[in-house]
């Protein structure tokens, strides 16, 4: 396998290097004033085709890598049935319309898992909106065709499908075409290693094949619907958005957003203008989106309806630069650039500050963003160690995006993204100026106007108009689209010889321009300001997928005090811990009750989420099951003096009188002390009822 | 007018007599083991006639009285201008995809709108869910047909449409008689008296009319398109549900949910064993919810996507006292009883504890919401003058709903019903028990079991075969459906003559029973436990239309300093403020301009939301822009060791130093003080920059 790998990687890096090539072209075209966009364009084209060869390559590299180690995922799935099992029984979430039995992908959050949700939203909007002055927005779910038509989601938000041809049931073909292949590998024995390592590459290569191929594929190995085994259609593109109509008469298509950014990017002006007219400022908003998933797997991390929190950042182009960025440069955390993975390395911890000043992330504001990513998940309670950010590999990139990384955490369906952090250029504003018409840039002024020489080009439409009728429009386009140096070119031409052979693209034709069909001069203007479209570098956050990861990594069990049984526990840090703390009076007792009841209302009075349990159930097992929910800390009223507290993780307890209870409460809930901080503070208490209980 | 206003009186009284009569026969019929269903169902439809026929005769009694009352409109309209022109300039509301141009009954809240929403929705939180250890509960938009079949919603949910026959264009029906009457009302000047009575009683009735009644009308008056002349369509339903569809076959309909309530009906089972299978408790859900309004109107009031914070209290039908319901029954505020609108009276004060213990308000639980929303509202500072709850009139409640009253807040559009309140007894988990079979009950276990006598009726099916053959089934279940007295009828029947005649509605024939063909008998049981549904009290907040009402309540205009021009405030409570706190360094100057940046950071650090103003305008244009967004403090950094803090409404400043300007902002804006309570604290200050310059 090493030889194999060794090949691979070799293959991989030529591609690589070609993809560089090609990116230096179109650079150095975009900078040539005289270039001509359709030589851009083909440029352009050009490299987009060979990104995803190279990416086509690293994935051949990536499924050689991983396919000799897969041992550990038997535990993993047993790891994993025991967290969804808590978390169904515990009700953080419940599948959506369950006693109509349900519908794949959609998903309630139970109280659990609904005060888990506000917290973290809550501690998002602290953690980036309040602390960066951003601009928060709320806009709606239900959008008009148009909006998604500019911003590409009509086209292209789209799945590859198969129907059954006989029951119509349908399903995703890169997904039938991967089961068949890895079913193949694992089980079927007589598999010749010829045919084995077919199948691999068809693995390496999946995301990249075209419906064709994709069909190719699937009629090549016999696959048939998985229910029936009927023939299956040819696969077609099916679009992943939720379709209504807006209004009554049914002639306004519109849908259900599949993202939050674009009703920012149609409000940029107005926001602009609300910011003083002044770069950079953010803009944020957390709201549902839709996504018409063909078969939804993977529980709770691929479903049909969820909630995202982005940032849209508008930057001026010519200055990433961030103020604060000295205040993440230190952090050191999991990386994982392009070069390392096309290496074949895994992720190295590096510190952010280098990562930017070696141009290993392509900008500070990028750089900013990507470390409070990382203070903001790690917050939460997501492990360091099983959380990386990796860079976008060329084929995963949009051909616009300057640099992207992807904020991964490894949770037993593997590294899942759950934030994307992205420098998306101009792309965004440029897409909706064009389909609406409105300009969305901004101004710079020039402290002192400044002398600039412009090329005009006054394209005569009569006279085009007498000599090229019905072709005169294309003419007049191509006249405009010159670039000055074929424009003085031309000039000159005119001038000396009074007429001109010009080819026009859109036509195929060669037309000869005369002198009075065109005026073409260069004039010196005064400019006082630069217009510009800013660039956008936009973190987006799938706050259910967060959720989920954390829910793992928050997860553990241990032994009962008879060890006769394992114990759930959620290691939820208060921050997020859907109740912050229980009440239990120790025995039934009006006295203990009425305590539990005083206590409880200063809680309330303090803003502290609790619940009281009084249910006659030992101690031990009222405990066992607030752990089993994360609640941080249990105060068990035995006396109608002072009562205990009693941390969930470590199982300490400290004495307390009643007055002071809530004051303590609040300060380890709020994150103002730790536990330990507190602890000594108190006497500890080891009380019998405890011991024998547990 | 004043008799004709007594003759409608009167017709009224002798409507709601029959209608209380007639309740009073279901009341009884319900009541009595030996009734048939058929039976009750016929009342209870009588019934529901009867109250439209009272709904009716209030309408026009309302019409009446309020026809002489137009006066204040031309200055309503005014002052909503101002309104809502401060709150589209200032970005509180966008609408929405403007730069395409938009989409009627969208629309975005901006920057300082979301935050008012977002400190709206959490004060909601704390007030409802935290207060009361409600379960929340958060599920998806996207509903299957199934379920909103079962709520009533696929066949219910509807206005009447006309369309325009050329262009196709829609119409509400109700929209264009009500525009037609009212313009001929106004301008009119040749019309009859009898006709204007005619048109005021069509106004009156306007709601009550069927949809061939609404076409019949249409045509009488030759009312056409507005905007084309062209004749119109009939009127017939429109569903107001956006329409989707789940999934890729096309074959699972779904919509985007009308209301959020669904949500937690569905899931009644697992709550309750959340719970501890207990009663009382309540779940909430805080959540979008869409209309397909035909033609949208009313600005930010009536829109097509908005945001509903809805509670369920589940509560035994038997016991709808409520614990806490001391807490609030001191409470006084205007209440508008269904027996004032009727004679009508205006809303009157009234103490919460009497308008329960008359039995004006049905129950307890239903007067502690009342009570808890009252508080709600006016904490977030609606005027208490404008605010009324006011009872159903008997057409516009359910005929299952028990009592039912709307919070309703005036504004420039009248009195809007902002949050209802209604006990809507069993009928939303009996709907989902029928339709998905899953038993939504609640169990009462008995301390002791008790021997009950149970009627049980077990027909033959084979001898019912034999000879009834295909109608066997309807034979089988008519005889399972007799009522106690009528079985016992039978039985004696049976034993002494051996057979008997019996009716079978379902296939409108009598039959011969035979005594083989059913066992009759009763039997005694132990029940250990009594099996019910749960009654529902449903609190549902429409936030968007509250947070319009606060607008509108909070704003108010005052002269500048020089006099020459009207400046706007917003007088918001710091508790929904959208920005807390600005600071303003008092002249362009690097020292104070850092003395800014520590303040903030200190800000920030307290968690209070700030804006910095560092632009070079004048202290009072500043002090004016932040005035006009309702930021209730700001800060003039005008020395280097201290700084003044001045108050938006009352316009005084005190003297703080810089360590404690923070603090002190948080005390006020989190409500542990009011600025009455430091101004005493600290020195006032009266500068002569802040003199000159407002």
């Amino acid at each position: 396998m090493a030889a194999s790998e060794e090949h691979l990687r070799r293959a991989l890096a030529e591609k690589q290097a070609s993809v560089d090539a090609q990116a230096e072209t179109v650079r150095d075209l975009k900078s040539r004033p005289d270039a001509r966009q359709a030589e851009i364009d083909a440029a352009v084209e050009a490299l987009k085709a060979l990104k995803v060869e190279a990416g086509a390559a690293a994935r051949r590299l990536q499924a050689a890598i991983s396919s000799n180690t897969d041992g550990a995922s038997a535990s993993r799935e047993a790891f994993r049935q025991a967290v969804v099992n808590t978390l169904e029984r515990r009700l953080f979430y419940i599948p959506s319309f369950k006693i109509y039995r349900g519908v794949a992908g959609l998903y309630d959050y139970g109280p659990p898992g609904c005060a888990v949700k506000s917290n973290v939203l809550a501690f998002w909007r602290q953690h980036f909106v309040l602390e960066e002055n951003m601009l928060e927005v709320d806009c709606p779910c239900v959008t008009p065709e148009i909006v998604l038509k500019a911003s590409g989601h009509v086209e292209k938000f789209t799945d590859l499908m198969v129907k059954d041809e006989k029951t119509g049931m349908c399903y995703r073909a890169d997904h039938l075409l991967k089961d068949f292949c890895k079913e193949k590998l694992e089980k079927d024995l007589t598999l010749s290693s010829e045919k084995a390592a077919e199948l691999r590459h068809v693995l390496a290569v999946l995301d990249d094949l075209s419906a064709e191929e994709l069909g190719a594929k699937l009629k090549e190995y016999g696959i048939t619907a998985p229910d029936t085994k009927n023939l299956l259609s040819d696969p077609y593109p099916f679009n992943l958005m939720f379709q209504t109509s807006i209004g009554p008469s049914g002639l306004s298509p519109g849908y259900m957003r599949p993202e939050t950014a674009q009703g920012i990017f149609v409000n940029f002006k107005d926001l602009y203008y609300y910011n003083g007219n002044k770069l950079p400022f953010a803009a944020a908003q957390i709201g549902q989106a839709f996504r018409n998933e063909i078969s939804p797997r993977q529980g709770l991390l691929r479903v049909r309806e969820f909630t995202l929190a982005e940032i849209e950042h508008f930057v001026d182009p010519n200055d990433k630069s961030h103020p604060k960025f000295g205040d993440v440069a230190e952090l050191e955390f999991f990386m994982f650039p392009r070069e390392e993975q096309l290496a074949g390395k895994s992720a190295q911890p590096m510190v952010l500050g280098e990562a930017v000043s070696k141009g290993i992330v392509n900008n500070e504001t990028l750089g900013y963003f990507i470390g409070r990513v990382y203070l903001f998940l790690t917050l939460l309670g997501i492990d360091k160690e099983r959380l990386r950010f990796r860079q976008h590999l060329p084929n995963e990139m949009a051909h616009y995006a300057a640099d992207c990384w992807d904020a991964e955490i490894e949770c037993s369906y593997g590294w899942i993204e759950c934030v994307g952090i992205a420098d998306r250029s101009a792309y965004d504003l440029r897409a909706h100026s064009e389909k609406s018409g409105v300009p969305l840039v901004a101004h710079e002024k020039f402290p002192e106007p400044r002398e600039v020489e412009k090329l005009v080009i006054v394209p005569s439409k009569k006279e085009l108009g007498l000599a090229f009728k019905g072709n005169q429009k294309m003419v007049v386009e191509a006249l405009e689209a010159m670039s000055e140096k074929e424009a003085l070119e031309m000039k000159a031409t005119l001038e000396s010889k009074g007429e001109m052979d010009f080819h026009i693209c859109t036509i195929g034709k060669t037309v000869s321009i005369t002198k009075k069909m065109v005026s073409i001069s260069m004039e010196k203007k005064k400019e006082h300001q630069r217009v510009f479209t800013p660039s956008v570098i936009e973190p987006s956050f799938g706050i259910g997928r967060i959720i989920y990861c954390l829910f793992e990594h928050s997860f553990y069990t241990r032994p009962s005090k008879a060890e006769d049984e394992q114990l759930n526990v959620f290691s939820f840090p208060p921050l997020v811990a859907p109740i912050k703390c229980t009440v239990f009076p120790l025995i039934k007792s009006q006295k203990f009750d009425d305590v539990a009841k005083i206590i409880a209302k200063s809680l309330t009075a303090a803003g502290i989420s609790h619940i009281i349990d009084i249910t006659g159930t030992s101690i031990g097992k009222r405990y066992a099951r607030t752990d089993e929910i994360g609640v941080p800390l249990a105060i068990t009223v035995d006396s109608t003096t002072s009562v205990t507290i009693r941390e969930r993780d470590s199982k300490q307890q400290i004495r307390i009188s009643i007055d002071e209870v809530a004051s303590v409460v609040k300060e380890v809930t709020d994150g103002e002390s730790t536990w330990g901080d507190v602890m000594w503070r108190y006497p500890t208490h080891s009380a019998l009822h405890t011991e024998e209980d547990e």
